[in-house]
C-alpha cells in the first residue's frame, strides 16, 4: 500500500492521535485501548482502528496499543522527526503571536523568518527573529530551503504573497487570511479562521436561544 | 426533516461555503454554478449540491444558484442573521490578537469580554474591552448571558477554565490551548491548533524532501 492512498482525512487525525497520546503519556499512562483513546477523542473505537491500519496497525488484539510505540510510529509517519523551519509572512499581532508562540519548539517546529511590509516593523525583534522586508521574501526563502510558510497578512494582499511564495519554493502554507487561495494543487494549503469554526458552532446554537 | 439530521460534517462545511460566496460577490459575481464553486472550493459539484439538498436545494438545474440568495440562506442555516457576544480567556499576545480582529465584526462576532490571571495587564485596554480578572469570570459571563467563549490560556490552566465556563453557561468554546478538553457532550468544542494543521502538511512534503 503507498502512502498515496491513504484518504487525506485519515491523515488529518493522525496530529490529533499523537496529541492525545502525548497528553496521556505526560499523565503516566503506558498502554491504551482503540475504546480509551476513543472516548478521549470523542470519536469511536472503529475510527481509530480502521485509521491505523492503513499504516499497519500497531496493536494486539486485546492488548492495547504501547502509547510510546504509537507516538513514536505516527512521528514517522508525518515526518515529525525532524525540525521544520518556517516562515512567517505578516508582523501584525497575530504574526507576532505565533512567531512568540512557546508549542511551535517543543513540537518540531521552528519560525526562522518573518516578514513585513510595514517600515516601522522592519528591523525590530520578535522571539528570536528580526522582521525582513518581504522585497526580500524569494531570496531569503529559496536561501534556506524553506518549503512551509504561515500566511498572516490582510486578506487583499493574501492572494499575492501566496503565490510570490509558491514561486520561492514553498509547498506548504497555512493561511490565517480570510481567502481562499488559488494554487496549483502541488502546493498543500490549510485556512485556519477562527470565524469558520464559531459559525459552525452557532449552528447548534440557535436551536436553543 | 429536521436539523438534527443534517451531518456535522456537512455543517462543518457550510462557512466555508458562505466565505467563498461573499468572496464572489465582492467580485461582482450574480450567479455561480456549482461546479465552479467547486472548481473554487478544490471539491466536487455532487458534494456541494449534496450538501445543500440537506436544506432544500436552493438552485433551479443548469441555471445555477443566485449568489445573493445562497448567502442569504446560509445566513439564516448557521444563525448569523444576528450578532454573537463572546468572551476571550487569556489576555497573551494571541487573547489580544484575537480581541483586536476586524475580522469578527464584519461576519456577526462582537468581543465583549476579555479575561486574564495577570494583574500586570488587568485593567488594561484591547481594542473596546478592558480585561478583567478572570476570577470575575462567571459572574460577568452570566450578566450578559454569553453561550460562546474563546480559550487562549495555557495548557495547564485551559480543562479548569473550560469547566467554568461551562458552569456559567458557555455551550460552545474555541480552545486553542493544544490539549483535548473534556466537557460534558452538550458543550460544542471546536479546536485551533496550527501544529495540527502544519503536522498535517508535514505528511505530504516529507515524500519529496
Amino acid at each position: 500500500m503507498t502512502e498515496d492512498s491513504v484518504p487525506d482525512i485519515v491523515i488529518s487525525r493522525l496530529p490529533w492521535y499523537l496529541q492525545t497520546l502525548n497528553q496521556m503519556a505526560r499523565q503516566g499512562l503506558h498502554t491504551v485501548s482503540s475504546s480509551m483513546l476513543a472516548e478521549r477523542l470523542g470519536t469511536t473505537a472503529a475510527q481509530i482502528r480502521k485509521d491505523l491500519s492503513y499504516f499497519g496497525g500497531f496493536g494486539k488484539q486485546g492488548t492495547g496499543y504501547s502509547i510510546y510505540y504509537l507516538i513514536e510510529q505516527l512521528q514517522k509517519i508525518l515526518n515529525l522527526d525532524r525540525v521544520w523551519q518556517v516562515a512567517v509572512v505578516g508582523a501584525g499581532d497575530l504574526g507576532r503571536a505565533l512567531t512568540h508562540y512557546q508549542g511551535f519548539a517543543a513540537r518540531g517546529i521552528e519560525i526562522v523568518l518573518l516578514f513585513d511590509v510595514d517600515l516601522k516593523v522592519i528591523g525590530s525583534q520578535v522571539g528570536s527573529v528580526v522582521v525582513q522586508d518581504v522585497a526580500q521574501l524569494e531570496e531569503a526563502i529559496r536561501e534556506k530551503g524553506i518549503k512551509i510558510a504561515i500566511l498572516t497578512v490582510p486578506a487583499q494582499a493574501a492572494q499575492e504573497t501566496a503565490e510570490r511564495l509558491v514561486d520561492a519554493g514553498v509547498k506548504a502554507i497555512l493561511n490565517y487570511a480570510p481567502i481562499t487561495l488559488m494554487l496549483p494543487e502541488s502546493v498543500r494549503v490549510q485556512h485556519i479562521d477562527p470565524v469558520l469554526h464559531l459559525q459552525r458552532m452557532m449552528y447548534y446554537l440557535g436551536e436553543d436561544n
